[in-house]
């Protein structure tokens, strides 16, 4: 181990923890195209909201958080939702696609140190930066697993959840 | 930084990641007890496996990948998958509370120099030790946010997601 010994081990460095994420991003992206239009926005199960909603609450945690977690600068949640509308499944790709963008820009502003640090994201929900980040990692997946169930539910067969890149 | 400039960055530590997925388990675990006795092992949407079986992956994932990653010893997925057996909540719960165990028990066992190696788990499938470890947590939040669906579907209120605790 030599130098490493007195420093704190990886489970995952900040770029490896990246590129997982944007896989799975575009694990999700690939989930938005195959949905039907109509039902992108519409369809639900036991009153829960449209998969539209869950990818706009995607768009918002993930691109509005690591901007913030790396400049520090928040916009409160609800600003926040009501920044991202989309009404078709094209204007929800160019968002999802400007997120990734966006993430990948502000990541490597967020230095080592500060994974570490507390923060209080969109000025209300405070814990450390690595846990705020894994949120929002969490809930995408969690979210897109309802997706899976709405496309099964609809006879579709939805892309397999271990093809993932960027 | 001073001895760490020359090391790896972390965005989480191994001990960390081990906590953040215990807690996501606790989750899983409550999520298992609000399921009625019945409906875990046969309620269903669009053709999909009941909650129980979706559980039961996670356990052999979790439990066998765990203890192959940290001692090299593999047994094939498909003899992991017939190792573990439930009919009832009671069984899965016991189950799944052994697998706690198994994970906290295994996982100081596995180096740090260990989660950027690779490995081929279950004898099938190579990766990265981290990125393995990774598949077991994304497929078990995959499939819990189904299990949500299907208590939504039941009419039944799922615990919320941000709850989490071992």
């Amino acid at each position: 181990m030599g130098t490493t010994e007195k420093t704190q081990a990886t489970f995952m460095s900040p770029e490896t923890f990246l590129a997982h994420w944007q896989g799975h991003r575009g694990l999700t992206r690939r989930l938005i195209e195959v949905f039907p239009d109509d039902k992108l926005f519409t369809y639900s199960i036991g009153g829960m909201r449209p998969f539209s909603a869950l990818v706009l609450e995607m768009i918002g945690m993930g691109g509005e958080g690591v901007k913030g977690l790396a400049t520090g600068e928040w916009i409160p949640y609800a600003e926040s939702e009501k920044k991202f509308k989309a009404t078709t499944k094209k204007e929800l790709l160019d968002l999802w696609d400007s997120v990734t963008e966006q993430i990948n820009s502000y990541w490597p502003q967020i230095t080592p140190e500060r994974f570490q640090e507390t923060d209080k994201a969109f000025g209300q929900w405070e814990g450390k930066v690595y846990w705020l980040i894994m949120y929002f990692f969490d809930n995408e997946i969690h979210h897109r697993g309802q997706g899976y169930v709405y496309l099964r539910g609809l006879g579709i067969e939805p892309p397999p959840f271990w093809d993932r890149h960027a």
